[in-house]
């Protein structure tokens, strides 16, 4: 298929032939109110660029990989784990996820938290945390009280 | 250097511990107010992400390359040149540069217009059109006009 030069925001998260997908197949993992939509895929190209929305008081999967992220938030605001630290997101900041770090996004009660989210085109799959690796991580009151599982 | 994984938005197109480079080296290639900022750019990254501001009546080097181009507009609007088109972008809108395209991206004469550039890590140099090749580009009125060099 070939992509359009242009394809037009229609809508906040919302772009001319690009489907709304869901995140992962039901049961695969845990999350909440979270969608996908593929911006960049191309043979040409090394990496994907991928837009994730998490609505109000959604979540994402709390997980790890070789692979880095490259975060750019598009849409509102949020919160996130990475590694020890949970942070506050507003529009327009950075977030680069290391390889095997843990990570969850998190979108507050009153609205969405959409972003940008760069990963190479071959990559590894995700891994979720074990009994024993959340009870670690949950040794930091912190990322305690953030995590969603 | 390890990355922070978080690095937020200062100003409208600027970045903690992001700094504002020269577009290009003077006298490299014709261009107009622009600046670059490399976003992301890390050894497990197939892909680096730029950010490239365009000020008022600026405009990017027309040029055209093997590697992909594939583009999110960020700040203020603008128009560009790919290939055969001229359209308008705003906030939000996607474009791709197929290979071997000409593309140039402009600026309005009121504002900005900023944008993501996402390319591969390893990719070939700009091509700048000849004497010939400007000539063929002029064929076409819309690009005639659009055009700067």
């Amino acid at each position: 298929m070939t992509i359009k030069h242009h394809r037009a925001r229609t809508a906040e998260g919302q772009w001319q032939d690009v489907p709304v997908l869901e995140y992962k197949q039901d049961g695969a993992a845990p999350f909440r109110n979270v969608t996908r939509q593929v911006l960049f895929e191309d043979p040409a190209l090394a990496c994907q660029m991928r837009y994730f929305e998490v609505a109000a008081n959604g979540h994402t999967t709390l997980e790890r990989h070789q692979h880095i992220h490259a975060v750019m938030i598009v849409r509102g605001r949020g919160e996130c784990l990475v590694g020890d630290e949970v942070f506050a997101v507003h529009q327009h900041d950075l977030v680069q996820v290391p390889p095997l770090t843990w990570h969850q996004f998190r979108a507050p009660a009153d609205g969405p938290l959409g972003f940008l989210c760069l990963v190479n085109a071959e990559r590894d799959r995700p891994q979720l945390p074990s009994a024993a690796e959340l009870a670690e991580l949950r040794q930091n009151p912190r990322r305690a009280e953030f995590i969603r599982v």
